[in-house]
């Protein structure tokens, strides 16, 4: 491995929307949280030169590249941080795993199942010389979702009954809304199944500790034609006036599904980019037999838990500020009550990244847990196709054996 | 008709759960309401001698019998109120509707298909005659739920994309809890599916003026063998110690599901009484192309509406306190901000009842409205036994075939 | 005294917003509690003979008259209910209470001091022949009010630090809205303050079981001139077009204060009607050493409680639905979750008065208690006239020695 | 001036709970907004030479030292960052004004309406020669507070009748919380009240564009006693065991007040550390003749709006989610519905602050309005003294004659 001891050198592709998101975090992690390496923002990648020239100036990264593999030819870079949409992760991850890099990965970890199982192989193989991977499932690190799990894992909750998870957007319920790469399949794999579906996969899959079985699921695409963008980033997106050329819509709109999990657990799921009034509200509640908890990323600095043990004249769903010091990772910020907001998550995840690259053992969300997320979806767009019929989760295992 | 014009003499049958809530509206829907009738609370009917005794007594019926034939036997009554379990709902209806009654009857309207055909073709029937019926989905008449039909109706949701019910409850958790009358199937019909499912269903479909096309249905019956109740009224019931002897639960504790709306919308329906916390969470919500409404049966008397009419910084959820002369129902009541409680939708229910049968309309829900919620429930029970297979919910029409 | 063993006849004196609230609460209470005595809804009394006359129809009286000494000099009548202004309080309960007629009064108590002080001299002469007297501060049976003193009885909020009320309306922001009898100082007493004032005044003394010492005022009106009403009911009222004459009005619009209660508390009390958006939004908020509780009447179910001896990772305010049988007043309603309204709280008044009656013993707040409110408002008063200074309120006990 | 047209080289003293946060937000600020001049770390001071070099060194700057002169002499730092505690706010502000630095001070101003006086002349006077100073009322950056300021005066609340502030903290309800230097006057100048009061005060007034002009206040000191801290920082200290020394409490812990505006609306204010369960609960409504609004500091993410021009039945507090584009600040952070935190405030704040200097405009909060503010303090404190008694806030005006 090519790092020093005190520093870790990341070379980041991507800088939209992701981007910014995690320049935010490497910039940050190391003045809050006290670890034993400084993450140095080494190198960013881009395929358009000025802009990429723009991003590294602006964002703070100290040289550019416009192609990728410099990232990983070069001897001085330790980490490969991957912000690209989904189509090209599995190359870049692939090269950079070859290479002895660590990687970490956005979510979803790939467009295709074949793509992720071929990711985490390669995860494996690395894994048995040093090398880190990680797929980048940030919520996972919001002070409350970790809360949550810890509540679950300490039996507060009791025996898992109800999984209810939804995430609902709406910037694209406007017939204009150009047809950014997010609503292309080559691109993006799918729609809101994958941007965002994915995610309350694996937060509650993380949270409950269970996995999804099956699935019966329904997808729709509501507006199947829309004008083709002049110019986009992030999920802004501007189109020339009204005479713009259209283009057919390729992923779905919305999915929703009923899920059982291999605890027992009957879940509903639902991801739309058509809920209107609803801006980023993943909103989780999981209702136990002695306990349920809820939580709404909207107001990401709170959990609400109702302790079913406690008299039942004083039963409650408890606001809880996670805000203190005793609550995962907020000792770092700030004193009780003062919020944190969306990036923290992505901070917390390289603070969690750095630690597992210096003491040498495997982050989570691994690559193979990201291919189970994978092989959910995959799983959802089968039934949705096969006209909503039950569905198993296709076993990660299977992938060891390939 | 032998109604006179100034009174509607009313017969009632059980005085449990829904008779008392039924006794406190017909006693207190002409003190506020104007209108050309007044509900007179005749007889009440029950099969035990005391108990029915005491419930005339203390609910303020002016008779009381043991047999509920007496009711359709006397001249002197001019509706029956249906209050018992689904099992004997067809026959007194049936008997009722022949004897030239009116008939309100409680939801769900029976506890299977074949019988709401029935007594939808009965009704029908009646209806030539003048004689009404109407089936008690009392949440309709939720000055909030109202409104929101209303929102709808003026196209202030456009076109509707989602809709996001469900209805919580948390009674049963405990393994412990008896083997009441509303988890056996002989009495009930179903479990959470058709008791609050059913609400559920008639409410959105209500509110969107869209029925229920197909459904992908799961349930779950998480607690199988209980005690049997030492007694038991309403939704609370009493076990003998730790000795009593058990029986099997042949009804879901849980139902969930997936739904194509004939309007074009997705939809996820969730009922259970194992969703600890929840003690009565019915909520709604729906997601417009213009706009979205959510409703909280815990909070109703508030509706929070979204308009993306708005001006983008403007856009919110407003909370809107139905409280206001404006509203539906609301200016009988008290000035605004004082609110009102569950048991005013039963006085709105008997308000429209009481109207339509004086001005010779028919009453809603109709008995075939209430055919084509159970034609749901029934499609939903179907998918469930045919794991999860997408099942087209029966059209109605075919009650008049028949 | 006249009352039989089985029966309460209440004679009662108005018909308006009061009125029809009372009469709600008497038809009702003994239909849903079980109580030794039942009520009788025998007499009503109003100055209109048209308005009274279809009031008793609506309403439910057996019988009505145009003269209050009517219901006193009848030998019949068990309870004068007074539900008239302020102004007439004092006349109607000296007569009823040298009659031997017991008495429940509307809030507040009086309009002066001198009248409060005479009225509860004569509560305490009636008292030793037996004679209960009761005033109406209804929201101290709100089951969450209650359950508010019983916290705070049991010791689970520590040492009291600070009380912070408000009980804010808005439906006199226009200033084109009439000058109705809640704006005359000759009718009401006072507006914001005397109206709804006194019920933050007597809600938190009931429920800390401490005493406003002391106080620091503030008073406004905002608007001084309006139109004259066509024609007024409860909060609502009209007024002919533009040309309306107008008058003076001559009471507060709003009244803030700050005060120090008898146990060390520091607590700010806001009345107003002028808080646009606000309908009836009494709020109250205490802090104790040991933990909060919040309530707001707008959800008057809910009850926000704050238990800081629970570990500092779990606290938070926990949303206790007010609804379980275990609950103040609540087993006599419908299952958990299914809410009540503003009107039980009448019929909760009813039940504490009918059985303190039937049990012989006095019921609260006594008169005593009303008075100790009036010097509160005549403190605040005081005070604002004062320029704010600070003003002790007056003990009641001077009204023995007077 | 000595800045380059491209850096402004800042020099910070304090590295506490304040220097955290600052240097959060200068070393984030360039990286976010587009803006004419970058911000350089340069420097920092502490009195401790250990702690002030971890602090350099975890929080990114440049260099350190132990003498606050070093940074007024240093030809190359332009901006001096004042965060330590009030006592020595005054003597670096001079100096470095004195020096031609651009002065950033933390609030409250100074410790005593005397220094805060000299400051705001100094200032003055160094205005002329191009020296800009600012002080740090970091919450009129949060997107939802200035845009509460623009809905004001926008007219769209129209005559503003009430505000409603209070601060509320928890943490020193323990009477074992030990003697910090936020507890001591010689070092914080007050206690509730100018720590958080000043915040409410300053952000109502911004929102309003109206001054307190008089007030009538009682404080109190809850624990008049505590342990001296072993160790402190931030609002976190220790204690060594039982057997710690104490010392005498020597400001307030809580501070409540009545006041009029010079608008004429009636205001309450309350600060407390004593409020259990409440962590950082700054919230203010206001309401106005055309509307009201309602900002929450642990939601500040959140404005809510009633707006009366509304049609009655749609009439509510609308819940905007201030993330999107349109919003202040917004753009050039996430997409909508991604919520930023606490610190965020700081970094609106230094980008204002940056543009200020570099267009060569004073920044707001001007130090003359920061005297302002001192001026209310100084009434509320002088009034609570006379037994509440009604106060005139001094003209700042005065400080010119001196």
């Amino acid at each position: 491995m090519s790092t020093t001891d005190k520093e870790l050198r990341i070379g980041m592709v991507g800088y939209a929307f992701m981007g910014a998101a995690h320049s935010q975090a490497w910039r940050t992690v190391n003045r809050v949280f006290d670890l034993p390496t400084r993450a140095r923002m080494a190198l960013i990648c881009g395929r358009d030169t000025g802009k990429v020239a723009d991003a590294a100036d602006r964002l703070g990264w100290e040289a550019y590249t416009t192609d990728w593999r410099d990232l990983i030819n070069r001897d001085d870079i330790d980490v490969i941080d991957v912000c690209t949409p989904g189509d090209s992760h599995a190359e870049i991850a692939l090269a950079a795993l070859a290479a002895g890099k660590h990687v970490l990965c956005e979510k979803p970890l790939a467009n295709t199942v074949e793509e992720a199982r071929a990711m985490t192989a390669a995860a494996e193989v690395a894994r048995a010389a040093g090398v880190r991977s990680m797929c980048g499932f940030n919520y996972r690190r919001v002070p409350a979702v970790t809360m949550m799990r810890q509540l679950v894992a300490d039996g507060r909750l009791g025996v898992i009954r109800h999984v209810r998870a939804t995430y609902l957007q709406d910037w694209i319920v406007d017939p204009q809304f150009p047809l950014v790469w997010r609503l292309q399949k080559d691109r993006a794999g799918s729609g809101a199944l994958g941007d965002i579906g994915a995610h309350i996969i694996d937060l509650t899959q993380f949270v409950t500790g269970q996995r999804i079985s099956g699935v019966s699921a329904v997808t729709e695409t509501f507006v199947r034609e829309r004008p083709l963008p002049a110019e986009s980033s992030g999920l802004a997106a501007t189109v020339d006036g009204g005479t713009a050329p259209t283009g057919p819509v390729t992923v779905d709109d919305a999915a929703v599904f009923v899920a059982r999990l291999d605890g027992g657990a009957l879940a509903t799921y639902e991801a739309s980019r058509f809920a209107t009034g609803r801006k980023n509200a993943l909103r989780v509640e999981i209702n136990g037999s002695l306990g349920s908890v809820v939580f709404d990323l909207e107001r990401l600095n709170e959990l609400e838990f109702y302790d079913a043990t406690r008299p039942t004249a004083e039963q409650g769903f408890s606001r809880i500020l996670v805000t203190e010091g005793e609550h995962p990772y907020m000792s770092a910020w700030w004193p009780p009550g003062h919020i944190i907001g969306y990036e923290h998550s992505f901070t917390h995840e390289m603070r969690d990244f750095i630690e597992a690259v210096a003491t040498g053992v495997d982050p989570a969300p691994s690559f193979a847990d990201a291919l189970q997320v994978q092989l959910v979806l995959d799983a959802v767009a089968r039934s949705a196709e096969l006209g909503s019929s039950w569905t198993e989760v296709e076993p990660a295992l299977t992938a060891a054996t390939v």
